[in-house]
């Protein structure tokens, strides 16, 4: 830190991101990627979008938003699009937090809800989850601020229920309830149309999962148009031209191909499933998913030992130190041969355990 | 505003940025945008970049500092890249404004900065710039604050001398001066080699006018590496994948093709300078400009007016209507020919006037 750093963050800890190496060829399964490339249409449209670059990106992102609009159901005032949904997030924080109104969220999700209520100097609330890792509703009802849900979870992969969540937001009428989608499309079910029914609800979703555009930094919110018209007062104070064009194309190019973005989905759900019964019969526990993603452990070895002699084997995955999942790894559902890979290295790993 | 946002922002005023028509073919002269396209190479490393968009960007956007830093004669952790370099300056703003250090800048100056403040919760200092928009580096001696200089400014167009932008670093040895170089590449010198004197200093430029990437979205920033951490600090807060993947690639292609980027700056500063003595000699005033735009005025007619009325003859240009300046337009330069239309209008509106 040098002298200048100002003393209001001094204690900041950042947000880490899972590594990517770039001296050796891993099978990548540590920061939940789609193992599939993005719709040709993406491509196409990107790379045309290449060649005008000397003009600004639009800063309405007028024809995302409508090709949003229409896939689900909203008005395109009703849509912001950000630099990943991870920007849309922090708009959220500094729009919808402040020191009477906390930011409230569980102790065991996105690790990066402490780290944005840090940066926005708001107070926050950890909320712990039940001990099978599963969210009870009624904790959060008058949570007294913002809530912060990702549903489905991570790390843990699970998912509450629709009516779960409208519960939640029920008992919130006076506080915002913002429901982090970005692993929804390999669940069963979306918030998106409870907006139209409360207005103290914000769903964020990203293009980087579903659509396998991670690389492309593109997300969205959805919410009535008050508050989406709040999030762009925060957009308009710190960055109008927050999506460049090649993304915006590209997102528009994958919104025509949501049959591609189906079938990907669906691919990657069958090797969950399969990944999931595989490792079961080789002695893992683990919660049933409704993400792109396994949140693991065996009884046989530690969690930050079976990352690192994965690691040794070429293999990539996530681990979490802190408290209570420290025995768990993430690791993301990848082609089927890249987990049929994955599997034979955790057979022998944990034979004989 | 919706009854859920915040109290804390109740009156902010966010920026506005320069109309981006979609209705109508403007000779678009308002953004200060390059009127080239950017280099084959940036483009085509985009377009190779648009292939593999499943995978994150890299976080530390290695390749394109190593290459930055090659060409500036700094070290890859004296730099750090940004969503254009609106994203470095909101930085600088988090890291090292607060209470006790307000930002210090113009009166007239880019109009982003006391938006940033005010996003940023930091008190701000204007200082106003002398009757014919000079600023006089004496007034910010001991600024007791961070100091924000845009050299050359916009929209004034000017340029202070090296000598005073380092008499101004030298006279507050206990604050961070930042000087913003949007448009240095259209002037005469860079204070980035002043990072290896001073440790007080941030220098931050972008992509967007001298390297044809508006669309692109990128910028950098310049400093010690103790400020470059701090800044890399708010950075792993916010958005650690803050520059998608390609945009890099297109960073990195533009810094391979330096010859190009040099070629069209002096077309720009030639048209300029063509551009200039033909309004003068139709009663134009300005100053002497340093970047990629003029700034003037006509006494025969309103500087609102002028707007106007170009605008009905399908030209945009940029008007300020605040203050001291309401008299004043602030036009890009394009190419020779769209000048040559520009000049003939104006030539027409300011007839006999």
């Amino acid at each position: 830190m040098s002298r200048f750093f100002t003393s209001r963050f001094s204690s900041l800890e950042p947000y880490v991101p899972g590594e990517q190496p770039k001296n050796r060829d891993y099978i990548k399964l540590n920061t939940n990627e789609n193992p599939y490339p993005p719709s040709a249409k993406a491509v196409a449209l990107a790379r045309e979008a290449a060649q005008s670059l000397e003009l600004y990106s639009d800063p309405d992102c007028a024809l995302l938003r409508e090709k949003l609009a229409e896939l689900y159901g909203v008005s395109p005032d009703e849509v912001i699009a950000g630099n990943g949904s991870d920007e849309i997030l922090n708009f959220a924080f500094t729009a919808f937090c402040d020191e009477n109104t906390p930011a409230v969220f569980a102790d065991i999700t996105y690790g990066f809800y402490p780290v944005f209520a840090e940066i926005n100097r708001v107070p926050y609330r950890q909320i712990p989850l039940k001990d099978d890792f599963t969210l009870n509703p009624s904790d959060y009802y008058g949570a007294g601020g913002t809530v912060f849900i990702a549903n489905p979870n991570a790390p843990t992969s699970l998912s509450l229920t629709m009516a779960d969540i409208e519960n939640i937001i029920k008992n919130n009428p006076g506080n915002i309830v913002v429901i982090d989608e970005a692993y929804a499309d390999f669940g069963e079910f979306s918030c998106i149309p409870l907006i139209k029914k409360y207005d103290n609800l914000i769903v964020t979703r990203t293009f980087s999962k579903s659509r396998s555009m991670a690389g492309a930094r593109l997300g969205f919110g959805i919410a009535s148009k008050e508050l989406i018209a709040d999030m762009n007062t925060v957009r308009f104070s710190t960055n109008p031209y927050n999506v460049n064009s090649m993304t915006l194309a590209a997102g528009a190019g994958a919104l025509a191909d949501e049959e591609y973005t189906r079938e990907n989905i669906e691919k990657v759900k069958e090797t969950r499933e399969f990944t999931a019964s595989e490792l079961r019969k080789l002695g893992f526990e683990m919660p049933d998913s409704k993400t792109n993603f396994l949140f693991l452990r065996h009884s046989g070895i530690s969690g930050v030992d079976f990352y690192k002699k994965m690691k040794e084997n070429g293999i990539l995955i996530r681990h979490f130190s802190s408290g209570r999942i420290a025995d768990y790894n993430r690791v993301t559902i990848g082609t089927r041969a890249q987990m049929e890979e994955f599997i034979a290295v955790a057979g022998r790993l944990t034979e004989g355990l």
